[in-house]
């Protein structure tokens, strides 16, 4: 639905010609320049003429002559609209793209392969998508009611810039709900809001590196995102190996200065980093004067045995930095993270904040703080868990019935695991039978920097039933079944 | 107001110890770790021990534990809550802020002075600091009403998340919006969304700058927080003077590869970039292969004379950004801001919001863009355009009848002027009565980088009314007719 556009017309002083001709003028190059898209209606004559203060006479006059030189186009009965002149503007640059790739003006590398965005594929709604949280259970009624009540205490205050780490009543809840939801260690000082997850990786690969000195190890395969923001920031990129306790700290070279870690849920393999390796990497950071980065990105969601403590928690040399987000807790549209920093780099932090985008926006911090504040969080993600337990159960079920062909990672936590093909040899026909049948699941090639020896396949079940889980097995189970039949 | 807080114990499995001695262990862990706020409230014995599915009497005694150990203090008839335990705390890095400055594991650039975040200043509501709009007429009631639309909408849809340069109705309606409002060729293909104009600079200035190598002229005096961006980013600034005309573009050296520039107003000293000037910045960019900045965060307010069309309007060689903000036109927390960018910029700017935080949260834009799809926007500029257009005259008689002391410099537009002090000498007598009278004024040298030789004070007039002018510039002006007497 295109809307009716307003306008501004300059209406031309005396001895500068007449109004007609002004606004005759000044649509023309608004149309020739682009600047009204073809389809656009004309604002009714009436409305122009009350507007401007002139004959209305005069406003269809200059309409006349637009339409006598094909810039609009009369409609019987309704407002007449802007004609395409795409051919004859006469802009040389606009919307040629010619100059699209390496414009000397530009700094390269954005345009290098490893910093392309992803482009997300189109997947049915009911998906084995990884990174994608349910949405049936949404307390959406709640979240309006609060969102209302935060603008009407908006309302009553005037206009404001608000702190870059975050409005205090945010940052308080923030520090409450990690503290007992996963064990972090931390007062409101330590937390800086971030626009989620990737702001926090971006502020602090700004924080930790300077370019072209320092080495950030990377799980490998890992999340591509955190990579992105690491190499814009002048990092060199060391990929670590994973196994089932996942990352191998003992190969970390000696030399690296930023580890970053998922250790509740390692993504995308799922594996739960041991409490060995913990301790081994939190050593390694002392040793080195390393800094650790831990990625707790969905370990809320946990459904046996037991968790342990965040790498934060078992932090005594102010190495580790917490990130967490609300994208997989509540949803990934609102954009609010955290950053969970030592004392020594807040400073910082904020200051980058501060350069990169000011604050996040205040009203939804308001609103959050809210949410979290009256236990809504903490229901909800209650309630989650036993959903999400259900249909990790169910897939668990599942692939036990395929072992001789996946299988699964050692995995309690999250929205996703994955299975490794047990024959190599059969990696492809197992990856494109099951992006087949189970639309959205990956290769964990599609998160690794190098080739990878054992490739496994990532299963997502934020937005897929138990029911649906069952059925789209069923289909695959079948294909595999046939294709074993075809390699014999 | 300390909510009760909500906690996860892990229970022993056969062998590990008593329920009771879990309970009371993490729970000490809890509070000796801090991640419990000294004074919050225990939660119900009786609601612990349904949650855990654990006798009552347990819970009991393992509270009782916790305040024979002084850990918890009990309050007759309310909720035991939780002691300062700070003196018992074992670790020894946090909260300890000896290592705050300098630690070698972070970029020292971000501890530097000119990155240095600003503090605003505390100041009455009311008061002439430059860059707050008015809330006082902010139709709170639509923007609460339209939200409410988003939201319902929303809930409709599942979880996902959105395109980094924007959702598409909100580029749409920005694209509409500023080819009217402000003369700017370009559909919504060439707009990308941004949390602000702060995060615009930010983006302009990882695509733009190769660091050690790119030179980018700056006004001077000039807005602080766009060099904070491209300190930032390993751009070496060049700053430029002004006059009444703005920009002085002769001066800008032959090397530069970027120019930034506020045409519509210039910030903070209001004057306009005369078109003489804008041909030839444009020529400049042209020959050099340069690219111009085009800042226009509050041209929509104009009173009077004949508005320049945007520079990006003038532009034929895709070498102009224009950055545009809601900041001032609605409201700074909204924190939603747009580049309407070259086509041959485009792609790399998209990569580089991915990268800093994949996208502007979701259900904000969708708000936005009905507000301004529904004319909302349209009206409200219209509206604060009356407003804005009294304090502005207001502004200028008073500074009339104080004109041996003050000489306004021209300006038509925005949110606030500056005044060039006549007597240098007496500079730093005018700047501190004015601060004193006229709460929220400030020197141009809070802008600059190097020394100016004539000072001029700037005045916002965003939210302070005709009235509030007229009384604070009485005070303002027997102070000067005193300070006069006292120097003779």
């Amino acid at each position: 639905m295109k809307p009716v556009f307003s306008f501004d017309v300059v209406l031309p002083t005396r001895g500068q010609g007449t109004v007609k001709q002004s606004l005759y003028q000044q649509l023309r190059s608004a149309i020739l320049d682009g600047r009204v898209a073809p389809g656009t209606k004309l604002p009714a004559t009436r409305q122009v003429a009350t507007g401007l203060g002139v004959a209305r006479n005069t406003v269809l006059a200059a309409y006349d002559l637009l339409i006598a030189e094909g810039y609009v186009i009369p409609r019987a009965g309704a407002k007449a609209v802007v004609a395409d002149v795409t051919a004859r503007r006469s802009r040389p640059v606009r919307r040629s793209s010619a100059a699209v790739i390496a414009n000397p003006r530009m700094n390269p590398l954005w345009l290098t392969p490893a910093l392309k965005r992803e482009t997300r594929r189109k997947l049915p709604e009911r998906s084995f998508r990884l990174g994608t949280p349910e949405y049936r259970f949404f307390p959406h009624d709640t979240w309006r009611r609060l969102s209302a009540r935060s603008l009407r205490s908006f309302a009553k205050r005037p206009f404001t810039y608000s702190p870059s780490e975050g409005v205090p009543e945010l940052r308080a809840a923030i520090a409450h709900h990690v503290a007992f939801a996963r064990a972090v260690a931390c007062t409101a000082d330590d937390v800086i809001v971030t626009s989620g997850a990737q702001q926090a990786f971006d502020m602090l690969a700004r924080l930790l590196v300077v370019p072209g000195r320092t080495k950030v190890a990377v799980e490998n395969p890992g999340y591509p995102p955190l990579r992105s923001a690491f190499l814009a920031a002048g990092a060199e990129l060391v990929p670590i190996g994973l196994d089932d306790e996942g990352m191998r700290v003992a190969d970390l070279p000696d030399d690296v200065n930023v580890v970053s870690v998922t250790p509740s849920h390692q993504s995308p393999t799922g594996a739960v980093l041991s409490l060995q390796r913990r301790t081994e990497l939190l050593d390694f950071a002392r040793r080195r004067g390393a800094v650790v980065i831990e990625d707790d990105y969905d370990g809320e969601f946990r459904y046996g045995g037991r968790p342990l403590d965040a790498l934060q928690m078992m932090d005594r040399d102010g190495s580790v930095f917490y990130v967490g987000t609300f994208s997989k807790s509540l949803f990934p549209a609102l954009r609010k993270g955290f950053i969970v920093a030592p004392p020594w780099a807040c400073d910082g932090l904020i200051n980058i904040k501060y350069a990169s985008d000011a604050h996040s926006d205040a009203t939804t911090q308001s609103l959050l703080a809210a949410f979290i504040h009256d236990g809504h969080l903490a229901r909800y993600v209650q309630r989650m868990n036993k959903v999400y337990a259900a249909r990790w159960s169910t897939l668990l079920e599942e692939l036990a019935r395929l072992d001789s062909w996946l299988q699964p990672i050692p995995s309690e936590a999250g929205l996703h695991l994955a299975a490794r093909i047990v024959d190599p040899g059969l990696a492809s026909t197992v990856i494109s039978l099951a992006q087949e049948h189970l639309p959205g699941t990956q290769s964990t090639m599609a998160y690794s920097r190098t080739p990878l020896k054992h490739q496994a396949l990532t299963v997502g079940y934020g937005v897929v039933e138990t029911n649906e889980i069952a059925a789209a097995f069923k289909g695959f189970r079948r294909a595999l079944a046939s294709a074993k039949v075809r390699t014999r």
